[in-house]
């Protein structure tokens, strides 16, 4: 009997549920999203919550086994109280997001007590590229997504690294020099840092073609980007030994060699020879990983 | 019936072999010790390794439970060959000290296949400081030696981070600005910019008898240190979600203050609310921390 999965994907400007097998296949006709924003309000999310819930579940193939509910959030989440406290929606802090995917679960299926798994949306990408993706059959990995933010997640052995709350993997608040990395390297950060030095654009795509094009204000921010992300991660490597670091996200595309220059910083940052050898290379999830991690939370555990 | 394993402890300076109960008490008779260097050559290390391990085995209690022996050891290590790459060892890059300990519990106790366990020494503190010491309970914590260097250890759910190769916990080798955390905060680095800034000492004790005397100079050198530490930490528990941090090493206690002006840093670097939220405490364990870790590799397990 297949086993079936909900998972749901709450990020800062939809919120995205499927149902997924035990093969890491997405359902395709479950897959339903709805739009959340900096402006959400607790009722607000609850009503998507519902919604996105029950239209995923719905497609539950007859005789299939349920294995319960896995949900990736924009962080930082805390664990204890399945709540959540996302830096990009102020307005549903604290709102009890395991709680609300419960009771949308059992109002929608007629499950008496469904498992329900909370990590952040950075953990289950982690999660999703360790199970089936480049970061399979690695002993220690750490995925990241560099876009509007930047951050991942870690396993080792094939187990999420939670922390104290559930947050291992926010790397993008770690620091190079006197900012974040999400302060440097992030698309937005790239685009303005290249605007101050007199370039003109608008967008991470603007900074693609830019580049593309010999534009070296462009190529730069890039090369900027990338640097910061492999320093850091020379130092992430140095503290936790990783073997493979899989990279993706909207910005990660904004040249062909990105993955490469983020490889070279990390080798010539990285102090010690085993963190030198960790192995940085694309993504080969894409953007499904998130979701495909979160069904994973119940799938794998 | 007493369980009781043998814990080895290689340094840069000496190596260190005890029986240890399932208590964590250590049999003093059974302590010794054997002085290694940055000169010593394989034939020396397999020398004192035989040594200290024969003398602390000539100490077994009639009737006790040999659990097996646990070994921390000078980083980098290679868990996959059970061999070590100590930085300031460079003559026994590659040595073989599993097979040196097993041959040596062998030879010295008739036990036929006994278990070896190897970790790098903070990974052994960190083990020791979640067992019996100031991170008792913790759901994630670090601890750390700050001294001729820095370096630490990381364990969460009572179980050992090691990364692929076994040598995450290498905090030393993150950066804090342009210069690795080692190179900015130990103890020799602290002295050697506090005489480039004109003060006239020697050692870590004179820097904490300067600075205990209201010399500028040696105040600002330990402020320096610690600072440079608990930014780090900051990212450590951004990357990692951290509970509780304990801080040992002889240039620890450089100043009375010092664990406070670690954790004041951290709180002022750390980006979100989880990460500044991580208690920063004094070790319980002292310079035992490392040798008593090494025994849990065998009797926590």
């Amino acid at each position: 009997m297949t086993r079936i999965a909900l998972a749901v994907d709450l990020g800062g400007t939809k919120i995205d549920a499927a149902l997924i097998d035990d093969e890491g296949a997405i359902l395709a006709p479950s897959r339903n999203r709805r739009p959340t924003g900096p402006a959400i309000t607790p009722d607000g999310l609850r009503a998507a919550v519902t919604d996105v819930v029950s239209r995923a579940l719905a497609h539950l193939p007859e005789g299939a086994e349920f294995a319960g509910a896995g949900i990736g959030s924009a962080g930082p989440i805390d664990l204890a109280t399945g709540s959540i406290h996302p830096v990009n929606m102020p307005g549903v802090h604290g709102f009890g997001l395991v709680e609300a995917v419960r009771d949308a679960v059992i109002a929608s299926s007629g499950e008496f007590d469904p498992i329900v798994r909370l990590r952040h949306d950075g953990g289950c990408l982690a999660l999703a590229e360790s199970w089936l993706g480049a970061a399979a059959g690695a002993r220690a990995s750490l995925s990241l997504v560099v876009s509007t933010g930047v951050g991942g997640g870690v396993v080792m052995g094939g187990i999420p690294i939670g922390g104290a709350s559930g947050n291992a993997g926010h790397l993008g608040q770690m620091h190079v020099g006197e900012l974040t990395v999400e302060e440097i390297a992030a698309g937005p950060a790239s685009v303005r840092w290249a605007q101050l030095q007199g370039w003109h654009g608008e967008t991470g795509e603007d900074l693609a073609r830019s580049a593309a094009e010999g534009d070296r204000i462009a190529r730069a921010a890039i090369e900027r980007s990338a640097k910061t992300v492999g320093q850091a991660l020379a130092d992430a490597s140095s503290l936790l030994d990783l073997e493979v670091i899989a990279i993706s996200g909207g910005f990660s595309n904004v040249s062909d060699d990105y993955v490469d220059l983020v490889a070279a910083a990390l080798r010539d940052w990285a102090a010690l020879p085993y963190a030198q050898r960790t192995r940085v290379v694309r993504s080969a999830l894409g953007g499904d990983g998130p979701i495909i991690g979160a069904a994973a939370l119940v799938l794998r555990a």
